[in-house]
């Protein structure tokens, strides 16, 4: 039960790219509040904002040989995911193996586990969302899978599924979802544009949203 | 049960700036080590010191409805309280919320839960402490209440109170002992800087403040 | 059994200073992947990276007496590592004591526990890696020991074992295994470059490591 | 600021009796879905359902020396309510203690900390409601407070408020409302036995609240 | 996107039975070691044993309205999995709504949040793995769905899974695969057999195994 | 690195059964408040109380080899100890391994990570204390050591350490101590029995500790 799939289906790269531009706030919105991984996912240095192709690790605990492997599936533009089959907050991934997969083209890591050499990686601009920071080093002992569905931080992956990732969090976008997705999303923003002049005025979102009578009906008392 | 409490106390304003200008530490230890919210509420950026009257919000989880109800009750130099009423890490406030609350005066949000946009926030220069980042959103289906009591992240606070808030995390000031904790705030800040340069010339704490005698006494032996 | 050691035997400063250089992630992989502490002991400030020797520290839950005790006993170089006797967020430590400690020459604290006034630690360039951030005071009531062996953060650490702390986090050497440690870890660095460079010409790890043999034999499979 | 205070209101015995064995659930929802503390505060055994009047302590972190403070304030049928000041698991009460709060008249131990002897405990029938169990001694070196507001695992309490506590967890009624909550727990638990009849014949939430027009409103799809 | 999905696959009842009588750590190992939902998942009283085909609930936080929904759903030998859109702790589900699924033929509940009326529950045998209780309570303003696949607890779940829950804790095995994995189940429990009367005998597993050599060839050395 | 070490100390078995009679509680405050490991570590029943000596095992997180490794090493009445070497919630042992522990004398386990088959080991009367329970299966790949010191739930433990463990949790005794401890030990029980009778009749711990006056000069105030 080990396996490598070696084909992912992904998305247009524009539509990759417009969502990293909507951020993932925005988003998450625009696809009915769905996708967002749980929200102790970090990223290691703020500021970054990034989307691309999943593709996916199923590791064991404490072991990153799977890493090597999925390095090798890169394509211009993903991003590795890697989730443990059981809990675990070691450092599988250091600054060799993000030099390794940066030359492969990849944007970011996303790992529901710990990650190392943040001062390198900080100083490389090689993006990592993680739930821990840990020197922890890692075993080349047990196989895993490459590119198959994964749980990872509370979401459901597939490869080729469009991460988008921020200093809010990483939110997944199913790939045959993400054009539609893009376009909820720029409807979205523009949207927001005029409110947010509306509202730096002074104007209240009671008033903008209409929500007095809504929240007399519910029985609100001002006192 | 749902409630909205229009007239709140509030203590004098330059009661308010001292306090800020105190910082969190040293207020705190100036009203006996009282006060305290949980160390899990961090700042989403460095280097803010505030401190405001507080505009609670009891809200539900999930549920960012009385965030618009209490912008309205927001008067210059007030600061948002909101504990959800059982546990939730969801980001109840971002940009927009953000940009309503600057234009009424708030200078910031204590937030029991989550929070989401941090980048803008952070270019706004609108601080928050949280116990959570996530862009996970809410709906606007339940009514909640303002400015009744609560607790948030451990700590009782009525509407009116003193928040005061810094790297060090929050700490909330009973209105009516405003001032009375910022003269014994003052007191601490003048008597600690005369320790500082003894300590920093090298003296110690053992000899400063004459502890052998009661080290001994205790027990304490040197091997 | 409250007691203080005062004599302790501290690794060569060269040797310490080596291992600062090399740096946590190194230094724990060059002596077999042992020595980290728990993945929450996190930098007040990004950047620092030290090594020192360890003047421990075993206090009360909410206790800081002992921090003044061990003031007294540091010598050039060295680092305060403090383990509460059971789990305690408080805020042992701030600037006074970090100007003490300083005025001695120490070069960081280790706590399992809280610490304060960080932004003036910060500006201070004292660097402390804590599992919480907290203004909340503690009392001078109860002894407790100085350069005992102590449990810190799941860590076992004798006084005058290196203790080497950066972004990573934080890894405890052995006294009597300093010079050892140092020469794996300054082996695994030469090595480590020339491999950076191959994989950042797009060589990949499972061909620098022949792993794909050995990846077959454990049954992995393409597809 | 360490006082006992000695004289406090208590709701009449016969409502808290009520509010017994209306239990915490039914309680919970009466007052309107207040007043349940942390779902963390479990008992050290199963099926004891108990309320009474709070005597509150607050303690700091691993020091139980105001729990006999607080023992000679126990009137027939009160029950022990503990905060530490800040997080803490200590076993601060155990058997010695459970023999003397026994002996006078009280009903069990509300604790936002440790508890130990629970064999014993458990065997004398004396119930506990804590967040850790743990055989971690306190020391009795430093004083706190009597019959103060605490807020004990997310609840504020006031001393005399009534504590209902069962397997689901503890809640707590204001004082002053108690007989109003019990009458509307009375109330409630009628109606609930007429639904459970007709629940129990097949008969479907969705028909008998009448909820499938408002889920339409709402947008709910069958498919 | 609220949609309730009306009509779902199950396995073959005497399929279902036997993945019940293997148990949860049989199962697990049976299908490559994986399916367990997180070990904070525990049931509310020891000794049940079940499996059942999934109904799945999508909920949002502190909103049980679903869970009427669901129960229309159930068929006879059901479980029910709720998992909320983010992390909350309220007691979704008491004793009227398991009175209703009991009434539908449904065997149990999992949830990632809350249960209450656990003393009920127990009583009237109906089980449930929750990673909370409280009694902290809902309400029924948001809808969500119905048999759409969920992650629980870590888990990925599609209606129609076959949930095998015990003490150990709960693991979902794949509809299509419940045939595969029960016969390799059996398989396994046979084979257990023999080795425990073996290692019963005092034989050890070094030896039953063959783990000598290949302990020497790893480095193990015995001082 | 990896190594076995086959002769340890133990204490006398009168001793380690002395130790086990008295309790954990009792053992811990006999040796000055020290030796207990973190209150997460929870009996799988309750109302088992042992002592014996510690056979140590350091694991890799997931793997579970050896344990097979430490059994060869068990003697009568010895209980294994096992520290992963980094945090994990894996299920290490079930009931095959407890069949061949208890063949060769074992009493019981403590392990900072997973324990399953909880009813089988509940049925065969095998102790463990563990901060999980989960079926969750681990691998055969990585090896470690038996009897080195190790680090579990935050206490240092030495092979043939007496470790003393009940419902209050585990607590471990230096080897060498041991003998000096049980001696603390059974004083301190002495000297318990005459009070509980005082504190059973309704006299005050403030009376017969004497307390009033040092309470009274730390400033409690009687209001």
């Amino acid at each position: 039960m080990a396996v490598v799939v070696q084909t992912i289906t992904r998305a247009p790269q524009a539509v990759i790219d417009g969502l990293a531009a909507a951020g993932v706030a925005t988003v998450h919105e625009a696809q009915g509040r769905r996708g967002m991984l749980a929200s102790n996912m970090r990223p290691i240095y703020t500021g970054a904002q990034i989307a691309g192709s999943a593709v996916t690790i199923s590791a064991p605990p404490g072991d990153n040989w799977m890493v090597h492997v999925a390095i090798e599936q890169l394509k211009e533009g993903d991003i590795l995911v890697l989730a443990p089959t059981s809990p675990c907050d070691n450092g599988y991934f250091g600054d060799l193996l993000a030099t390794s997969a940066m030359a492969r083209g990849c944007r970011g890591l996303i790992i529901d586990a710990g990650v190392r050499d943040v001062r390198d990686l900080t100083a490389m601009r090689f993006p990592v969302w993680s739930k821990a920071v840990s020197a922890q080093g890692t075993v080349k002992e047990t196989v895993g899978s490459v590119n198959v569905p994964v749980v990872c931080a509370g979401a459901y992956i597939e490869a080729g599924d469009v991460i988008v990732a921020d200093d809010d969090g990483v939110c997944v976008v199913r790939q045959a979802e993400a054009v539609a997705v893009l376009a909820a999303a720029e409807k979205r923003l523009a949207n927001e544009e005029a409110k947010r002049k509306r509202l730096a005025a002074g104007e209240l979102g009671l008033d903008i949203y209409d929500m007095r009578p809504a929240l007399a009906a519910k029985g609100l008392k001002y006192v």
